[in-house]
């Protein structure tokens, strides 16, 4: 299906209370907030949740994590096992989570060959050319130091990110990009979409919302809608 | 439900051909073999398939890794995910994954809040002492080098499986014992079975093997049943 | 030579101003305090600065970490090396830098057969019972959350050091013991000697203090001297 | 001083016998080959013994590993403490021990405020592009499987170390090529150097061979000496 954008991602990433029924109940929410304001949101849920949440919605999902197969490996999970439970697209690398270097252009070439969408988390434009080599999907551009902040680069540096999407429109116009750390609020979406970036997202924001809908409600409206985005 | 023994254990790790469709299908066909022979088997899958097969199957199931909650990691899959998709047991260290020294103790502890098997792999008696102070419900014994190998220690040196399962009673009645590494054939799982052990696995002689299910049915030659097993 | 007690670590860590020069200009420094007071004190400094300061001071060191020697890795730095270039004790595992579980068992034996003394953190008294298991000459109760802060334990839960300390005395009398995380000030010094450890030690405290001479003149009136000790 | 080409580097890595007097009797023996020779060596000892070698000896000295320094780690080995050390180049990654992705572009940039040369494995041309993006000094072109085995890609596959030298002096006519992985005599040596590379080098074969000297001759006529090589 992929990850059509204009889009806002909710990482539940490994937050209490967003496993197992929850896990379904927050992406069951979250398909209604995207159905009743046809603002595009996505769900990246724990890797044993993500196939319940592929069939009982058909909200775009993002795998947290996943590597190109290895031999006899255990506890790493694969591209193909991701995809086959129907993953959209997978971080390839992750601030928090970050693979090896020439894991990546092995990951990313993995993810075409799977029909995954790749993301890989970069933190400066030196980051964002090397990852460009290896030409992935999405390129996320957030630094680990905003992640569950209120300190977010859409704050504090617009203008970074709006040097960001234009180095990456400029070297590869066909790569999406994606801003995330410390996005709390509708007026922090509305600042990313207003740097360029086609994607945005937040975990801890969304996890910790006292009335989560009605925090979904309200980033829904700093979505652009898909006809009015382009 | 519990990993109740004697019982073999068909680990997927991360073979090709043991995701999504294929997943569910081998362990309908280990269910089918157990179910005509009344040995028990459990099985291990990637984790985005764990849910499905505790859904469709009543064969016991072991999560390839899980973590305690962290405050938000992204990644790694927690104890509670698995949990909740229907795990009974979990490898909290595996000789191809190992956890951090003072993550085996906090993860035994969590698994006993949430009803999981813990299962800490150790590689000779010193190991399995220190195991033994974390109070796992399950000694994995099984050293690296015997992966994925016809040289097992159930074949050369089936003594050192013995002195294990002795001082495990020894010191700690109530914590069961696994042997696994290089087991191929029923031979080698009636090798374990008579060193004392309350299970013993394959990974690649189960994934590799031309007919599975002809496979799967010589090592049930080789599981005590319930019955005749205490 | 070994690690005499009671005595004061101070460990470099990888802080800026720790290096080269800097190591052994600070080093000094340690071994003057040292000999002007009686009180002892040992150094951690970083690996390449390990052998020069063994070399030219006779302060007991502590490396901060290595390993048991691979086949053919790289980057590792092996015991056999740490010893070789004069080291005296090294961290098997440390909160910042935990090694594997079965790792501990086989690091705390090759510093037997090195005459490195191993010091293993442990986090609490089920993971210092495991730790014990492998009969490592030293504990270190440390926890991560202290590390770098005015909150240690000997300020905030002194009844757990003390509980530490007798606990490692009646289960393995020769095991001596350490604690640290958020030591600053000589008032915490004392109350970490009060509650019956062999060692404790700053890195931060030491690394930032103004004068950092006057930091180790104060801390040495709250390091027992070694006639006073027993 | 720096890594002048064409240049043959002697990797210790964790070898039995590498450390200590031994790694500085071993250094000494490449030196004198060198001075014979007139063939330019480099050592790449482990991270106690660069000092000594660099005090002792006048060789170009490779530092294993090193990382840009973090706020308070432990274990770590920073870049200023390789650089006061004497190391003249450090791994920034090697196939035996990845850097995270976004390390990379850190390490590389922080070896050029230090005067490190930075070298950077890659596997292909794709992370060789990546790597470009952050423009080290070196390129090391090797491949996991080739290590420690006689099957390197110099006899199987020197095509690949062609096109590879080409595409980097047309993309980036500064950065110096390494290719390693299954060097293990002169003819291999020359294989290298003729499909245009500024450096090889070898760790097995050297700390193997019955005759580390002998070895070292043999070597040294197939490295270019300097007034021929350009």
């Amino acid at each position: 299906m992929g990850l059509a954008d204009p889009v806002f991602l909710v990482n539940y990433k490994t937050y209490a209370g967003t496993t197992g029924d929850d896990a379904l109940a927050f992406a069951e929410t979250i398909e209604r907030v995207r159905d009743e304001t046809g603002s595009r949101f996505a769900v990246a849920p724990q890797l044993p949740d993500l196939r319940r949440i592929a069939e009982r919605t058909d909200l775009p999902i993002v795998a947290q994590t996943a590597v190109p197969r290895a031999e006899s490996g255990i506890g790493d999970v694969t591209l193909e096992a991701v995809a086959d439970a129907g993953a959209d697209a997978v971080f390839v690398s992750h601030p928090e989570n970050e693979a090896a270097f020439t894991a990546v252009a092995r990951a990313v070439d993995r993810c075409g060959d799977l029909g995954l969408e790749s993301i890989v988390a970069v933190e400066g434009l030196t980051t964002a050319r090397m990852a460009l080599a290896a030409d992935p999907d999405w390129l996320l551009f957030e630094r680990p130091a905003d992640i569950a902040t209120d300190e977010g680069m859409v704050r504090t540096h617009p203008e970074r990110i709006e040097t960001f999407v234009e180095t990456v429109a400029d070297e590869a116009a066909e790569t999406r990009t994606f801003v995330g750390g410390g996005i709390r609020t509708a007026e922090d979406v509305a600042r990313a979409f207003d740097c360029g970036v086609d994607a945005t997202g937040a975990a801890s924001a969304a996890i910790e919302a006292d009335d989560r809908e009605a925090w979904l409600r309200s980033i829904a409206t700093a979505v652009p809608t898909a006809d009015a985005s382009r």
